[in-house]
């Protein structure tokens, strides 16, 4: 597949075109054109372009509504809650946003609990811009039934990412985003497109025994968990507080037998927000620098983000790299 | 070495004079002997009595205030700091509970920042005790620099616990305490002590090479962070919001070759409460136990905290089991 160049404004702009032919409001074209646009330029590749099929599918089988307009609740001085309405968590972070941090600047700490929402996107997107405005962010979001939890049989948790961002004086944010799974599922289905070997540890295939073909994984198979029975506690963590504690579906409990082509997980996803400049750390930022010196002297050369920020230079100067067939997949889309 | 029991109530107040006879306030004395027999009781033996010689050590060293006052600041509607005042970090999170519990019913999310504390102890203590009241609790504390952090050469993480706890309707709480390094630094030690071999990946020796010897890893050797660069992501995470967000020290930034017996890290600790009731998740204790019937169902049987319960069960039936070497030295260094 031969690659190109896109510049990232026209990228957001055919995306937006996109979604919006295909059953969204213009307000959640725009958010989730951006959101893709944003993972294609960072090399994200799993959470990209790649993941406009599923969108579409998603769409015109009416699991999801691309048209739900999020319903912000004030519940308390540093809670707010969002009924995504059925429709994507991005919008619905968009429409809490303001509140949010209103809370957070008043109190030191809030929370946006998201109910009742699909996610689909990677999850740095939704924490970096806090850490830009000076603040500390942890999200998690549940997804779909496709992890063994350690020592059982059967699939029950999502991929249920973590990602976390802290800002850093002099530099872009610090930002990790971790599948709790031993690898993303995004990246089982590049895996098995290009047929490629997995590493021991990643999966199991449909009776349970682990196997390192990744079609076998998606062929009725599961993930594991990473880092074997702590991973697989995170990972019970994320069911709680992206699902239990925000009024979500857990990974195990929607139905979309009813809606082929149905992609996108209808869950939950909680965020926790502090502004470390209310307690003894107001020179926050300088610390993580501290903290990224040291780890540099130990010998750790990348941290957490940095490929994504190169990326993202390599795209301000270049453009966005894309492959030909797949940019002519989403011009064909809005023709 | 065999075996004998002790009422839990007859641990505490033997432990309490135990620390008040060398060198601590009657307040800590009191929280860390409930602390440490609370670890006994329940089997977590690096926590327990096990501890006690590093206390004592640390205390004779001049290296801990074990007199120290906690002072008590409200920063922000749902921000609580303590400085710990060179003492322990339990009697700060003590001294603090009654105001961050406060803001955590009126806020819906509060966090207390314990700041220059010595923290030696299990974190579960921390966390399941909010649990019981229907909140949960996530808490973070950093160590010594003792875990090589992914792709480096040289310890600079310590091994940076991750506890939670969630209430379960008609069971006691699901509560984790998990080591971001592959191994807990007391189960090395207790490995050592037995002589016993580790498995693959937990730890390397004083030139950086992996090894399998517990004692290498103890003599200028360093642990690994469990499932690889997540787990690192994860302690790096711990450092930022243990340390930098308190004002606490990072596990590598304090020198105790002052202080010859000194084995408590001198560092910081982050609590997070959240009361579920503030949201959509009013059912919260109900759904968490839909979850645990979920993975009972998909196989996996023993439950986070189950083996604590277990043992503080057969505790309350039969007392405490202890070494009857420890309970006879902890008995000689009160006469």
């Amino acid at each position: 597949m031969s690659e190109t160049r896109i510049a990232f404004e026209e990228l957001v702009s055919l995306l937006e075109r996109v979604f919006l032919k295909h059953g969204t409001s213009a307000a959640t074209a725009r958010v989730l054109a951006r959101n893709c646009a944003s993972a294609q330029r960072d090399g994200s590749d799993s959470h990209g372009v790649f993941r406009i099929p599923g969108y579409l599918s998603t769409l015109a089988s009416g699991w999801v509504d691309g048209r739900a307009e999020p319903r912000v609740e004030d519940c308390a001085p540093g809670f707010v809650a969002v009924d995504a309405g059925n429709g994507f968590a991005q919008p619905a972070l968009e429409a809490g946003r303001g509140l949010l941090m209103e809370k957070v600047r008043e109190n030191g700490i809030a929370l946006m609990a998201i109910r009742n929402s699909h996610h689909f996107a990677a999850l740095w997107p939704d924490v970096e811009p806090f850490a830009r405005e000076g603040l500390v962010a942890l999200a998690l979001v549940n997804s779909m039934a496709c992890v063994v939890p350690a020592g059982g049989r059967k699939p029950l948790f999502g991929t249920n990412p973590i990602s976390f961002a802290a800002p850093r004086s002099g530099h872009d944010p610090l930002v990790f985003d971790l599948a709790t799974s031993a690898i993303a599922h995004g990246d089982v289905q590049i895996a098995a497109k290009e047929g490629k070997t997995l590493p021991e540890g990643y999966g199991v295939d449909a009776d349970g025994q682990p196997t390192r073909d990744p079609q076998r994984i998606l062929d009725g198979g599961a993930l594991l968990p990473f880092g074997g029975y702590k991973g697989s506690a995170l990972s019970m963590m994320v069911e709680l507080l992206a699902a239990a504690l925000t009024g979500g579906n857990f990974s195990f409990e929607f139905d979309w037998s009813g809606h082929p082509g149905a992609k996108t997980p209808w869950t939950g996803e909680l965020i926790i927000v502090i502004d470390p400049a209310r307690g003894a750390g107001s020179n926050f930022a300088d610390r993580t620098e501290t903290l990224v010196q040291a780890m540099v002297d130990a010998g750790q050369q990348r941290q957490p983000g940095d490929r994504r920020y190169r990326q993202r230079a390599e795209a301000e100067q270049l453009g966005v790299a894309i492959n030909e067939d797949d940019l002519a997949y989403l011009k064909g889309l809005v023709n």
